[in-house]
Formats: structure tokens, sequence, C-alpha cells
């Protein structure tokens, strides 16, 4: 594999089959990546360590899942200037809720680019725009995309108008 | 002013006061930007016409700031492949949290890069880290800007243990 | 069948077999309707027209179901003078409260008709109210339906008397 | 004034300042309306009474405002097969979410068409709405009222390009 | 049975398993009761009839569980000046927080006696209190009560010293 | 004054402008009563003193306020047998949504009959309405209440007929 | 096993499952404790002196475990001035939601130091914590828990870096 | 002052009129502190160095405040071993409640004792409470306070037994 535009980096092992959902999206856009467990709070020293040095290996963006009190995107932005996605991580009680608002609501000067709970497809995806703003060939993938996710709903629409509500349910 | 990289778009002109946030910040970090008035609901065509035409006009950004169900940032999210940050406005009865949940909560395939209830700031900190991605002189003015924050904090710090607390809350 | 009077809209076709519940009601109601996938976010511009086309295709009422940062009822809602029923659906992390805040909440000047969440069988009912205030016929099946649901109670208190509540329990 | 074909209801007094907005509105589609104080819990019979009469009395739809635990509307849809539009009011510790929650959550089969918080300019077009399916008239004061609409953002875009953000907020 | 002091008044029989706690609590403290099926939406006059009458038949009190926007216990209310205990069930994707507050958040001068979400045995432990207010019997019965609730508490609290954590885990 | 039925409680005085409320109720309804400031955190034992010798005292009811994590209501309920209604107390950054939830959701076997936030005044209709379960005097002082406000609510009803929406808001 | 430094409480042995985790964490940093089940609605009394005997038989912390309205941790500490450990307990309808409020959101005088939900086994921590302030042998336990905990992430960390997140996933 | 036992430690000077009340709480006890601001996203390496010499610096527990996602009482826990005590501060539009879970649902591992909303006072209290664990002294002055606690509420007691509702609302 090239050498990786995107560090991927989550808390736990145990968020590892969500945030695959972004590995999956960045083999689509032909992005270069690396996956990484580092906690924020396990192991300060390594995350610290890996977001201090995050642009000088020449990554564009970091995807940064973590659940619960989720520390890692903020941990991670604050040192360093290349944008953070966060990914709150549905677990626990709060199922997300405590995760989105321990990503999102970040204190003035330290942002966070924010999805949705779970959201790692869409983290990818705002990974590749933000590469595909000095990238025209990711640019046009994304485009592409976007084509193909027309046609993947008009396709469902004219199954659904061809086997009406009953038949397309049963199809599935 | 230079041809604008980032387009700061607002549902309406009660959000401005709020947006202004990211203008100021644009402003310290030298980026060319617009600032549109285009809602979602009542000039819909102007709004995806904007967005459509987004990219061709040179925009590496744009911020969308909306209250209530906030739909603006989702629908021009829809029709370009620039990132697209979203601003939750607090308003109404629900203080931000309804804007909040119709932002991020976006579905897989269109993300929106969202930021806290009133964060215009934070929006333009991410849209010049993004446009830092590809222009090294941003991510000079990002770093030093880092490190007027580490600086301003410590002058506090310095001037706590010089005042005591009642001194500092007497001299603000 | 004939020329529909009622579109049902959803963003996805995982929304289908909630969805469903509106078409069985309007089957019952005996009010013609087409049922359409069309996401707010993924086919825009496919969206767009089938809101502006849709009073002048005869429809009296729009039903539009969706989920998380649910769009689809306001964005139709912004194209269309007929009225526009939303129904938030339970999906995602929040299980519908997004979905909720996102169709409910709109600004002023473009409202959308909010039934609770999953409520697509209320939404149908509220679509046959509206044609009923210019159709006697529908008038009547909807309050004949109004005396079913009465008397479906009134079984039901019956049995219970009959049978004690364990009775009633184990006999389901 | 001519026969109302719209009912304002409200549960107190003190929800009149926020309802006002609901026949403000009917004023300007020309609709006729009637102004009534009518609580679910106080006045139980009248309320029952009113709901009853509603449609032989002329009314195409009902607005009915309430706050806190908002039965107002639903006690009302129980008891008449014109559509309800609900609209809750903001009051108390819990600031309109108990009401948004009692009224949107209606069991299936007794609908009502739920508004935002304070929505009472949007239940009022909602109405309009309703009677434009059958009245061509109030149709095409509808299509005016989103010309409008657009004309003003419009008109407040270009003062804003004109002025500048600065000179948009002293302006105000 | 005796004549019933308490009804147990549910508004779908889907509600029926929970209230059956409420019975099986009367039962033990050997409280007549009727238990109904009477929706205030559905079925709203013969409601308003079973609250009008409840006192004149010999009720001391009524206890009534709803689900969603749960209009039930407050309806009835309306029209009695006997307790009225609410019970808020847990239905729908809110998961009972709906039911709760449109059950407690009465308006001033209509109380509703709230219990804990599918609190239908403390609602009727409540109810044999207030029956207690004016009936020694019945009071002695709930202080043994209270004693029994002691003596298990201890008895398992013995049990634990007993076996230690494994061993009572493992015995249950 | 008599001999006290009702006992009014709260943990602090700065519930005692909340909790007038149900003082004035119970004069209304010419029910002595007590009140006391005996926290559940301060002064545990004086508290659980005071709910011990309640029902000895001669109380029928006791109505207990407090805000936060509101423990008074429920520790009072774990000592006696005679019903405690819980008036949860706006305060704090949660605004007594905290204290709904420590008040109202009591485990199996102690229930405390909870009314809305800062709901003192239903708190003491309620306990006239325990009450007047055996005392006729009062049964007829609540019918009456009810009429009172009947009448109210048409009295406002029929000076809104009179003065219309503006004339009503501009006599206020 | 020797004096026991620690007392875990719980309100009842449907908590224990979760408090287990609290009793595990202590063995492994070898500190001794007691497993008590005593309701502080159900056994008040009982609660209450072991609140205030904690102190004198030689409890450095006391972690209290409950769920719902969950008064057990803030009724232990409003009677000793030992640290009292809350751990809310996720159970019923709003799943540890209440029990988090009802515990944390303790007024003025009395703290409990709560964890997050479920939370047994960071209790435990907390409370070898405490201890550790006056033991060095403590002290050092958690120094190598911590170091553990890093180690454990650095295996997991290199693991994912040999298989890659298919081969991960599939191990598992 | 004598070398510090407690680090009262906040994110931002806008936090220090708050804190402001654990210092007061500190004097109180007579317990020596030291006052720092130290952003754990601003000033990350600053914060990292505070934590890890809190120890051999004679630290016995940290306070950290911080507003919206607070991550700053993670961030320190995450570096030693002394119990740090989180004060999540009511700030921006979510009130607190975000800054509430993101310090009270930190995953296993690394605790964080968490008090109320804007409980720094409480903060101050459980500190003395976890030095009183080894230093009688200060145990004796805690129990002292809980006197003092006791004797304020009888006197406020006493008072509105001698004036009266109206009597006590006036003298204030």
């Amino acid at each position: 594999m090239n050498k990786p535009l995107v560090g991927i980096v989550m808390g736990s092992d145990s968020d590892l089959s969500v945030m695959k959902g972004a590995a999956d999206m960045l083999d689509k856009f032909e992005l270069p990546y690396e996956v990484i467990i580092s906690s924020a709070h396990r192991v300060p020293e390594r995350t610290a360590e890996y977001a201090r040095s995050a642009k000088e290996r020449g990554l564009k963006a970091i995807i940064a899942g973590a659940g619960m009190a989720a520390h890692l995107p903020g941990v991670i932005a604050a040192l360093t200037s290349i944008p953070v996605i966060g990914v709150p991580i549905k677990s626990g009680a709060l199922e997300g809720v405590d995760a989105l608002y321990a990503i999102v609501q970040m204190p003035p000067g330290i942002p966070v680019a924010t999805v949705g709970i779970n959201g790692a497809k869409n983290a990818a995806i705002l990974a590749a725009q933000i590469i595909g703003t000095s990238d025209e060939a990711v640019q046009q993938r994304l485009m592409q995309y976007k084509e193909e996710m027309a046609q993947s709903v008009e396709k469902k629409a004219d199954k659904l108008n061809e086997l009406g509500i009953e038949g397309y349910l049963n199809q599935k």
C-alpha cells in the first residue's frame, strides 16, 4: 500500500467493526490509509505522539472514533493542524449521545468535524472530500460515487414500481 | 477581496450575528470568503444553484449555519462534492439540539462536518485546516494560531497566579 | 388504480415496511395513491421535480417518511403548496428523536404536518381527513372508521370483563 | 366576518399571544376563523361539544394549541373527523418538549398534524394548504406567499451583499 | 368480589400485562377492584361516562395506564374529584418518556398522581395508601407489607453473606 | 389552626416560594397543614423522625418538594404508610428534570405520587382529593373548585369573544 | 479476609452482577471489602446504621450502586464523612439516566463521587486511588495497572497491524 | 500557604467564578491548594506535565472543572493515579449536560469522580473526605461541617415556624 493519506484511529478494538466502514470506503476511493488502536486515556503519550507526527508523515486527515466520554478526537485535534473527523460510537447505556456531545461540543479554537453516531462511512467520504479539494482524481471519484448512489435509488424506485410494496418486501 | 475560497451560507439573517464568528476567523487566516443568505426552504432553487456551482467557482469548503429543523447544510451537501461544514444555530424552544441532530445525523453517503452549537468560529478553523492540507502558508497560520492560544492560556495562568482568585475576578 | 390522490414518498427502501402502514390505510379509505422512493440527499433533483409537479398531477397530499436527519418532508414542502405529512422513522442510535426534531421543527413559512415516530398509519388517516374536507364520501368512511375503532375497544372491554385478566392474557 | 372555516382553540389565555400568530396568518390568506378558549381539563364538556359540532358548523380544520401535558389537540381529534393541527406551546420547566410529545405521539387511529413548538404561524399555513386542496384561490395565495418569502430572502441577500456583515448588523 | 374500591383503566389491551401488576397488588391488600379497557381517544364518551360516575359507584381511586401521548389519566381526572393515579406505559420509540411527560405535567387545577414508567404495582400501593387514610385495616396491611419487604431484603443480605457473590449469582 | 392533616415538607428554604402554592391551595380547601423545612441529606434523622411519626400525629398526606437529586419524597415514603406526594422543584442546570426522575422513578414497593415540575398547587389538590375520599365536605369543595375553574375559563372565553385578540391582549 | 477497607452496597440483588465488577477489581488491588444488600427504601434503618458505623468499622470508602430513582448513595453520604462513590445502574425504561441524575446532582454539602452508568469497575479503581493517597503499596498497584492497560492496548495495536482489519475481526 | 494538597484546575478563566466555590470550601477545611488554568486542548503538554507531576508534588486530589466537550478531568486522570474529581461547568447551548456526559462516562480503567453540574463546592468536600481518610483532623472538620449544616437547617425550620410562610419570605 502507498504512504497513507488518512489515519483511522480508535480507542478500543471493540470499535473496530464500526470503524471498518471507514476503511472500506477509503478503499473505494483508492485512498491509502493506516488503522490504529490508540486510546486517549490508556496510552496518552502514544496518542499524543501519533497526533503530533501526523502532518509530517503525510496524513491529510485523521478519522477518530470513540464511545462514551469520547475524548480521542479532541485530544488528537489539540495536537495537530490537519482536519480531525470524529465518529461517535454507539455503546453503553447512553447509546452514543454521550459520545456525540463529547466530540461535537469542542470549545472554540479546536474543532472536530463530527459525523453521525456510528457514521464511519461518512467520515471516510468527508476525508475524501478534504483530499479532493486539491486532488481532481479524488473529486472525480466522489462525483461518480454520487452518481452511483443516485442510480441505486432510481433502480430501487423502478423495482418498487414494478413489484409493488408486497412484492418488493417479499423479494428481499 | 480575492476570489473566495470559502462560502458562508445561512438560512436567515437572524443567524448573521453568530455566523459573523466564521467570517472574523477567516479574516484572521487571510482566507477570502463570501457571505450568503439562502434558505433551503424559502429559496430552494437558489440554494441548489449555489451548491451546484460551488466547486467550479473555486470554493474549497462551504460553511452552512441553520437553526431548528436545520436542512441547509445537508441540502447543500447533496449537491456538491466539496466539504460542507454545518453549524447548528441555537434558536427556538429546543435551543439548538434540534439543529444539531438535523445536521449531524446525515444518512450514509452525504456527510456534513458538524461543529458544536453556535460553533461558527470552529467551522472557520476547520475550513482553514481543509485548505491547509494543500496550502502550506495556511498551515503555518494554523500552527501559529495554536501557539497564540497556548500563550493566551499561559498568560492568564500567570495572572491568576499573581493576583489570586479574588484579584483575578475583580480585574475583569 | 385510479389517478393517485396521495403520494407516499420515502428516502430509502429500508423505510418501506413502516410506510406500508400508510398504503394499507389508504386502501381501507379507498383512496388511490402512489409509492415512491426518492431521497432528498441522493437524488435531490428527482425529489424536487416530484414535489414541484405534485399539484398539477392531482395529488391532494404527500406523505413523506424519513429517518435520522430527516430532510425529505421539509425539502418537499419547500417546493409545493399541497399539505406535506411527515413521518419520522425510528432508525439509528437516536431511534427517531432525531427524525422527529428534523421534521417537526420546520421554520416559519414552510410547515410539515408531523405525526408520531413510525406513525405511517396516522399519516394516511390525516391524508384522508384532508381529502375529506371536500369529499363527503371520504368523510363518511372516516366516521365509520371511528365507529369501528370504538366497537373494537368495546368488544375487547367485554371480553376482558368475561375472561378476567388471566383469561384474557392467556387467550392471546 | 364570514362563516369561519378554521377554529383556533387554546387551553388557556396565556397561550393567546402565541396563537395570535395563527390568526394573523389566516387574515393574510383571507380565511375566516374563530378563536376559542376551551380547556380539555377545565371545561371538558364544552371542549367535547366544540369538537363534535365542528364539521356541521362548516369548519375545515381546527388549530389547537396547548402547553405542558397538552391534551387539547388529541381530545378534539378524538371527536371529529376534520383535520386537527396541534401547536405545542413552550411553557413550564420542560419548555415545550412535554407538549410536543403529548401532541405528536398520538396512538394509531387518531392523528394530530403537529407543527413545531410555538409554531402557530405554520399551523395556519397548513390549514390554508388543507383548504387549498379544494379552493384554487387559496392555493394561489399560498403560491404567492411562497413567492413573497423568496423575494424577502433575496432582498436580504442583496442587502447583505451591499452592506457587508458589519453594515448589515448595524442597520438593524 | 365485593363492590370495587379501585378502578384500573387502560387505553389498550396491549397495556394489560403491565397493568396486571396493579391488580395483583390490590389482591394482596384485599381491595376489590374493576379492570376496564377504555381509550380516551377511541371511546371518549365511554371514558367520560366512566370518570363521571366513578365517585357515586363508590370508587376511592382510579389507576389509569397509557402509553405514548398518554391522555387517559388526565382526561379522567378532568371529570372526577377522586384521586387519579397515572401509570406511564413503556411503548413506542420514546419508550415511555412521552407517556411520563404527558401524564405528570398536568396543568394547574387537575392533578394526576404519577408513578414511574410501568409502575403499575406502585400505583396499587398508592391506591391502598389512599384508602388506608380512612381504613385502619388497610393501613395495617401496608405496614405489614413494608415489614415483608424489609425481611426479604434481610434474607437476601444474609444469603449473600453466606454464599458470596459467585455463589449467590450461581444459585439463581 | 386545627391539628394539621397535611404536612408540607421541603429540603431547603429556597423551595419555599414554590411550595407556598400548596399552602395557599390547602387554605382554599380549609385543610389544616404544617410547613416544615427538613432536608433528607442535611438532617436525615430529623427527616426520618418526621416521617415515622406522621401517621400517629394525624397526617393524612405529606407533600414533599425537592430539587436536583431530589431524595426527600422517597426517603419519607420509605418510613410511612400514608401517601407521599412529590413535587419536583425546578433548580440548577437541569431545571427540574433531574428532580422529576429522582422522584417519580421510585422502585417497586415505595411509591411517591408525583406531580409536575413546580406543581405544588396540584400537590395540594391531590392531598385534598385523598382526604376527600373519606370527607364529603372536602369532596364538595373539590367539586366546587372544578366549577369555579370552568366558570373562569368560560368568562375568559366570553371576554375574548367580546374584545377580540388584540383587545384581549391589550386589556391585560 | 482482612478487615474490610471498602464497603460495596447495593439496593437490590438484581444489581449484583454489575456490582461484582467492583469486587473483582478490589481483589486485583488486594483490598479487603464487604458486599452488602441494603435498600435505602426497603430497609432505611439498616442502611442508616450501616452508613453511621462505616468509619468506626474502618472503611475508607463506600461504593453504592442503585438504579432508577437511585437514593442509596446519597442517603449513605448523608450519614458518613468517608467518601461515597455512586454507581448508577442501568435498569428500567430510562436505562440509567434517571439513576445518573439521582446520584450525581446531589445538593451542596453532601457530595457523591459519581462514575458512569454501570461503572462498578471504575468505582473500585477510584476507591483504590482514595486508599492509595495514604498507602504507597496501593499506589504502586495502581501505577502497575495503568502500565498493564497500556501494554494491552499496544498488544492489540500490534496485532491489528499484523492481521489487518479482516484478520483481526475474524480471530475474535 | 503550606504545600498544596489539592490542585484546582480549570480549562478557561470563564470557569473561575464557579471554581472559586471549591477554593472557598478548601479554605474552610484548612486544606492548602493551588489554582491553575490549563486547557486540555489549548495547552495539552502543560496539562499533561501538570498531571504527571501531581503525585510527587504531594497532591492528594485534583479538582478539574470544564464545560462543553469537557475533556480536562479525563485527560488528567489518564496521567495520574491520585483521585481526579470532575466538575461539569454549565455553559453553551446544552447548559452542562454535554460536560456531565463527557466527564462521568469515562471508559473502564480511568475513573473520574464526578459531582453535579457547577458542583465545585461539593468537589472540595469530596477532596476533604479523601484526605480525611488518613487525616483525623480533617475528618473532625468534616463532621463539624455536617453539624453546622444540620444546625443551619434547624434554625431555618424554627424561623419558618415562628414567622410563617409570608413572614419568612418577606424577611429575606
